[in-house]
This record gives C-alpha cells, structure tokens and sequence, in this order.
C-alpha cells in the first residue's frame, strides 16, 4: 500500500432536522464508519449556535469528518480512509440525511509522489 | 459565503524523526490553525506503533487534519477551513516539517451546487 483514499462527499439538499441533531449526526458518521470495517480511537462533536454540527472521528486507518450547514440542506463529509469497503459508508450516508443530490470525489493520497509536486 | 476552503496538503521528504514525535506534530498543527486565526475547539492526537502521528483539530471554522507515514517521509494534511489567510498556515506547516517537496491542492466545498451533481 502506498497511497490512501480520501473521499469528499457533498450532500445536497438533506433533511434539516436531521443534519442539526448533534445526536443524528453522531451515531451516523460513527456508524458509517463501522461500516467500512474501521476501528474507531476518539470521537468528537460540536454544535453551533444557532444551527449547524461538527463531527470528527479519529479511527485507526485515518478519520471520518462531517460539517452540516442545515441553512442550505448540505453536509460535507471527508472519509480519509485505506479499507475498501467504503461505498457501503457513502451510501448509507446518503440515505440516513436523506439527501436528494449528491456530489464524491475520490482523491488519491501518494505516500510516494513521482513528479507531480507544486512549482516552486 | 455559499463555500468554505479545503486544502488538502501532501509534504514529502519530511524531516522523519519530526513527523514521528506527537509533541512536535501536535504544537505544530496548532500553531498552523492558530496563525489562520482560527479558534481551536479541540485537539486529539494518536501516537501508532512502531511508528505514524494522526492529529485532528476542530475549529470554530471547521478542521485541520495530519496524518503522518515517517517511514515515507509523508505526510497529508488537510485544511478545511474558512478563513483567508491559510496561505500562512501552509507556509509555515511546509517549513516546520522540513518538506522538500510539496503538493497542494484548493478544493471547493460548495453549499449551493446548481448542475455538478453524480449521475445516480
């Protein structure tokens, strides 16, 4: 293995109650990641005043991150992650905060980068 | 706003004894968070055996994440973020680390998205 998957998925158009329940939010970004085989280390959220949640979980193959802007519907969510099993994750994501749109891109993280580096 | 900032940083040929000490990555990932005025919320940190950091910080602006693999030289950062002046924060995190070279890249997180959606 020398590279990992870091996943940033947008979620559109979700339930507001929903995505402003530091509870909801919780025990469904720790359960998406136990659904991708991940083991858990800490966990932690916060909730905004007057609306919104932050959601990070530390697991032992990198971390799960969640922001919800219930103002807008959207959520953005991050699966850094080196398990495979994380389309399961996404799609239970998806379906818990009932989004209606969604946008994932999948980008790669080279442990080991040949020449495609910043200009100096 | 209608978007926030994520970077997501990749350092490369790090300085190796650096990025395997949890004091160093944890002050250091603080002040990066600090200098883009940014308030921190929360701090965790885990030190893997034999050797690799992971750090998370959650900010009132959201997170800035570290993962170290010393036995590349690597590590990935992510800034997710706000505020303006993470191009200080970037500067600083290259220096700190001794990286020799660098990748960035800018991605938006956007919270309205008219037509970029997955094809379902």
């Amino acid at each position: 293995m020398n590279s990992a998957k870091h996943i940033l998925l947008d979620l559109y158009d979700c339930d507001i109650e929903l995505i402003d329940s530091s509870e909801f939010v919780l025990s469904t970004l720790v359960k998406s990641a136990e659904i991708s085989g991940c083991k858990i280390l800490n966990k932690y959220f916060h909730k905004f005043s007057p609306q919104g949640v932050t959601g990070l979980i530390c697991v032992c193959e990198s971390h799960f991150s969640i922001h919800t802007w219930p103002e807008y519907g959207y959520c953005a969510i991050d699966i850094f992650c080196c398990k495979d099993e994380t389309d399961k994750s996404i799609e239970f994501l998806k379906k818990s905060f009932k989004a209606k749109k969604t946008k994932t891109r999948v980008m790669e993280r080279k442990f080991i980068n040949e020449d495609n580096y910043d200009k100096s």
